[in-house]
C-alpha cells in the first residue's frame, strides 16, 4: 500500500516536473522570449506535451490509479488520486489520433483566429471554427456518461459539478434582474463625467503607482514577480513562483490599475496554497469559477469601493498628477463604476459584464445543441448585444471575433466569469457580516480580509470544490441571489 | 536505414526538448525567479534532469547509435552520432549509484563552496572537495581507455584532442615567454593613471551605453535578450533564442562595459550557427575552448583596442560623462589596458589572466597525480601567485576559493580559457592578413569581422572540431606563439 503510493508519487512528481517546465515556457514566451524564437520553441513545447501525454497515459499509472481508488485512503491522497484519474481518463477516453489533430487544430487555429480579428474578416475563421466545433463536441461525447450531454461535459470540466441544470435557471434568474437594473441606470449614468479617464497618463506614474498597488494588496515578492506582456495574465510554478503581468496604456491608465488589481487576486490564491498540495494535482487553485472569484472580488468588491480608494487616493494624484490631481476622490469612484453600453467585455463595467457572458452562454448552447450554424453566428451575436445591451457591434472584431477562447476550443469556460462573480458576492456578504469591511478598507487593513481568505480559500487549492468552499464559508449551498443584491446595492447607492 | 535515423531522430527530440527546459529553468532562476523559488523548482530541475538521463541511457537508444555508428553516413549524420554516443558513453560508464551521488555532491558542494568563501574558511570546504576530488578522479577513471590518464579524459571532455601531452609544451612555452614579459612591464605601467576607472559612474547611463553597444556589436534583438544577473553568462534555447546578462556597477563601469562585449562574443556564436544544425547535439559552439575564442577576441582583441574605440568614445563620455567627460580617449586605452598584479582571475588584465590559469592547470595537474594533497592547496596557490604574479593573497576568499569550478566537479576546465585566448591570437593574425582590421573598426565595420567569423566558425556549431576550425582558417595547426606575439606586441606597443 505505502509502496504503491510511493509509486504514484514518482510518476506524479514526472508529470508535475513536465508541467512546470510548460508553465515556464510558456510564460516566458509570453514575457521575454525574443520575437524569432517562438517557432523554434514551440516545437520542443509539442515535444514535452506528448511526453507528458505519455506520462499520464502509462500502463502502470493507470493501474496505479486503478488500485488506489478502491482503497480507504485519507481525505488529501484520496483526492490526488481523483484528480490523478480524471486527467487520466479524459486523456485515455480520446483516441491518439483524434488528440493530434486537435492539439494541432487548436495551435493552428488560435493563428488564423488573431488574423481574422486583425482583418475583421470572420469568413476566414469560420472553417476552422466550425471543425473546432465539431471536434470539441465528438471529443466530449466521448467522454459524456450515459445520457449526459456533451456541453455538460465541458461545463463540468471548469466548474465541478455545474451543468445547464443548474446554470439555466442561474441566467434566467440574474438576467430577469439584471435587464431592468440595466435599463433604469442607463438614463441616469449619462451625465456621469469620466472623460478624466481617457486622457493621457505619463506610463511611467502608472508603473510606480501600480507597484504601489502590490503592496497594498500585499503581493509578497519573495515568492512573486510583476512582469509585462500584450495581455495581462497570472500564472505559478509552484505556491513558492507566481508571477502576474501587466499591460500599460497611455489614455487608458485605469486599465493597469484594474489588471493588477485583477491578477494580484489570482496572484494570492496560488501564493496562498499549502506548501504540502504545491507540485501536486491539488496544488493549484480548485477551479476557474473560484479562481474568478478571487480575482474579481479583489478588483470589484474591493478594488472599486470608496472605502479603497481612501488611504490611497492620494498617492495615486501623487504619482499621476496628469490627468488625477484635479479630480475629486469621489468623482473618480462614480467614473471607475459607470455602467455604460461597451462592445467588448474586458474592458465593459460590473453590470454589462454579466450580459456579455449571458450571450456567449446562449450562443454556446445553442452551438451544442445544433440549433445555430458557425455561419449564422455574427448575426446571432450582434442580435443578443442589441437586445441586452442596446449596442450592435459594427464588425466582428468588436463582436464574435474578440476573445480567443473559442478558437482554443474552450466551450463552456464563459459561464465560470459569471460564477465567479456570483461566488465573490456571497462571500462578500459574509465578510461584511463577520467585519466591518468598508472600515477595515478605510484604515489601510485589507491584510485582515485576505487573511480570511486564505483562511477560507486558498489554502486548500484543490482540496475543496468550489460548492464545499461556499458551503464551509457561509453555511448555504450557492446562491447567486446575493450577486443580484450585490449589484442592486452597489448601482442603486452610487447612481440613482 | 532511414527508419533507424527517424527513431533516432525522436529520441534526439525528447533528449532535446528536456535540455530546452532545464537550459530555461536554469536562466530564468538566475534572472527573474523570485528568491523563495529556487528550492522548490530545484526538485523539478532534478526529476527533468533524471529523465534526460533516462532517455540517453534508454536501451533502444544505445542499439540505434551502436548500429548506426558501423554505417557509413553523411559527414553530419557521422558527427550527430557520434556527439550522442559520447554523452551516452560517458554517462554509461558510471554506475547509477555514483552518478546519483555525484549530482547530490555537486548541488551541495556549489552551496558550501558560496558558503566557505563568503565566511573566509577553507577548511569548511575541505572535506567536500576531497571527496569531489576522489570521485571526478574514479569517474574519469571509468572512462578512460587504456593507459589513459583520469585528468587526461576530462581535459579532453573541454577540448577535444587536448591532453597533457600537448597543453604541457603550450603553458611551458608561454610561462617562458609570459613571465619575464610581465616583469619588464611592472615598472613601466605604475605610472599609468587608472583612477577613472574606479570612479563613480551612474547605473542608469551605463545601463544606456551598454545597451548602444549590443547594436555596434551586432547583437541581432529579434533573436536575443539581454538581461541582468548576479554574475554576467550567456545561455542558449537554440540559434533563435540566445540570452546574456550583465551586471553593473556603480564604481566600477568597465566591468559592465568589457562583461556585454564579453557575453556578446558568446551570444554571435551562438546566433551564427546554422538553423540546420540548431536543436541537435551540433547545435551549440564545439568547445569551451571555441567558446572562449570568441568571446575573448571581442572583449580583448576588439573591444581594447584603440581602434574600436575611435568611432564611439564619445557616445561613451556622452552617456556617462561622470567620469568620462575629462578623459582623452588614449588615456582611457593605457588604462582599460593596464597589466597590474591583481589576485582575483575574472578581475585581471591580458597578461596575468594567462598566469592565473597556469597556476589553475599546475595546481589541477599535481592534485590528480597525488603530488598534492586537497588540504595543503591554500599554500601551494599563494606560493605559486607569488611566483608568478609577485602578489600572495592575504586570504582563502581571494586565493584558491574564488572560483566555483571545482565545487561543480569541473577539473580540466581552466586550460580551455587559455587556449581560447591562444585560438583567439592564431585567427586574429590571419584576419589581419587579409583585411586592415583597424581600419575597418575606425569605420565602424566590426561586422565585416564578425562576418568573417560567422562563416568560418560559428555557423559549423559543433561540426569542426577547434582544430579542424583553426586549420581551415589559417592553414596550420593549433600554434601558440601566435599568443605570445599578441602579448608582447599590443603591450610593448602600448607601455614601452
Amino acid at each position: 500500500m505505502g509502496k504503491k503510493w510511493k509509486k504514484l508519487m514518482k510518476n506524479m512528481d514526472r508529470q508535475m516536473a513536465l508541467k512546470t517546465a510548460l508553465t515556464m515556457l510558456e510564460y516566458d514566451m509570453e514575457t521575454e522570449a525574443p520575437e524569432e524564437a517562438h517557432e523554434y520553441t514551440s516545437q520542443m513545447v509539442g515535444i514535452l506535451n506528448s511526453m507528458l501525454q505519455e506520462e499520464i497515459l502509462r500502463k502502470d499509472n493507470g493501474r496505479l490509479l486503478d488500485q488506489l481508488e478502491k482503497k480507504e485512503l485519507p481525505e488529501e491522497r484520496r483526492k490526488m488520486v481523483h484528480e490523478m484519474q480524471k486527467e487520466r481518463r479524459r486523456m485515455a477516453a480520446i483516441p491518439a489520433k483524434e488528440y493530434r489533430e486537435f492539439s494541432a487544430l487548436q495551435a493552428k487555429a488560435s493563428t488564423i483566429w488573431a488574423r481574422a480579428r486583425e482583418n475583421n474578416d470572420f469568413s476566414s475563421f469560420e472553417p476552422v471554427l466550425d471543425r473546432m466545433l465539431e471536434m470539441t463536441k465528438k471529443m466530449a461525447g466521448y467522454r459524456a456518461e450515459k445520457g449526459q450531454k456533451p456541453y455538460d461535459v465541458l461545463l463540468n470540466d471548469y466548474e465541478e459539478s455545474f451543468t445547464m441544470e443548474s446554470l439555466d435557471p442561474f441566467f434566467a434568474m440574474l438576467k430577469k434582474e439584471i435587464v431592468p437594473l440595466w435599463k433604469k441606470l442607463e438614463p441616469a449614468v449619462k451625465s456621469v463625467d469620466d472623460s478624466f479617464l481617457y486622457a493621457k497618463c505619463d506610463i511611467q506614474g502608472q508603473k510606480r503607482f501600480c507597484d504601489y498597488l502590490l503592496d497594498v494588496l500585499g503581493f509578497d515578492r519573495r515568492r512573486g514577480v510583476a512582469g509585462e506582456s500584450a495581455h495581462p495574465f497570472t500564472t505559478s510554478l509552484h505556491n513558492h513562483d507566481v508571477r502576474i503581468t501587466n499591460h500599460y496604456y497611455e489614455d487608458l491608465p485605469v486599465s493597469g490599475i484594474f489588471s493588477v488589481i485583477h491578477e494580484t487576486g489570482h496572484a494570492l490564491y496560488e501564493m496562498g496554497i499549502r506548501d504540502e498540495l504545491t507540485q501536486t494535482p491539488l496544488g493549484g487553485g480548485t477551479s476557474c469559477g473560484m479562481h474568478e472569484c478571487q480575482s474579481r472580488f479583489y478588483e470589484n468588491m474591493i478594488g472599486r469601493s470608496e472605502a479603497f480608494w481612501i488611504p490611497i487616493y492620494g498617492k495615486l494624484q501623487e504619482m499621476c498628477p496628469e490627468p488625477f490631481a484635479e479630480v475629486e476622490r469621489k468623482e473618480f469612484i462614480r467614473a471607475i463604476n459607470k455602467p455604460k453600453p461597451e462592445l467588448i467585455r474586458v474592458e465593459s463595467d460590473e453590470i454589462s459584464y454579466f450580459l456579455h457572458i449571458l450571450v456567449r452562454y446562449e450562443l454556446e448552447k445553442a452551438l451544442f445543441a445544433g440549433d445555430l450554424k458557425v455561419k449564422d453566428l455574427p448575426e446571432a451575436w450582434n442580435d443578443r448585444m442589441e437586445e441586452y445591451l442596446g449596442i450592435r457591434p459594427k464588425n466582428d472584431r468588436e463582436g464574435v471575433l474578440q476573445d480567443i477562447h473559442w478558437a482554443q476550443g474552450s466551450f463552456g469556460y464563459f459561464p465560470s466569469y459569471a460564477l465567479g462573480n456570483a461566488f465573490a458576492a456571497q462571500i462578500y456578504y459574509t465578510l461584511r457580516a463577520r467585519y466591518d469591511v468598508d472600515g477595515l478598507l478605510r484604515e489601510g487593513q485589507l491584510g485582515v480580509i485576505t487573511e480570511f481568505l486564505r483562511e477560507n480559500i486558498h489554502q486548500y487549492g484543490g482540496l475543496k470544490s468550489s460548492r464545499e468552499i461556499l458551503k464551509d464559508i457561509t453555511g448555504e449551498d450557492f446562491d447567486p441571489s446575493y450577486y443580484v443584491r450585490y449589484l442592486k446595492e452597489k448601482f442603486t447607492g452610487l447612481y440613482l
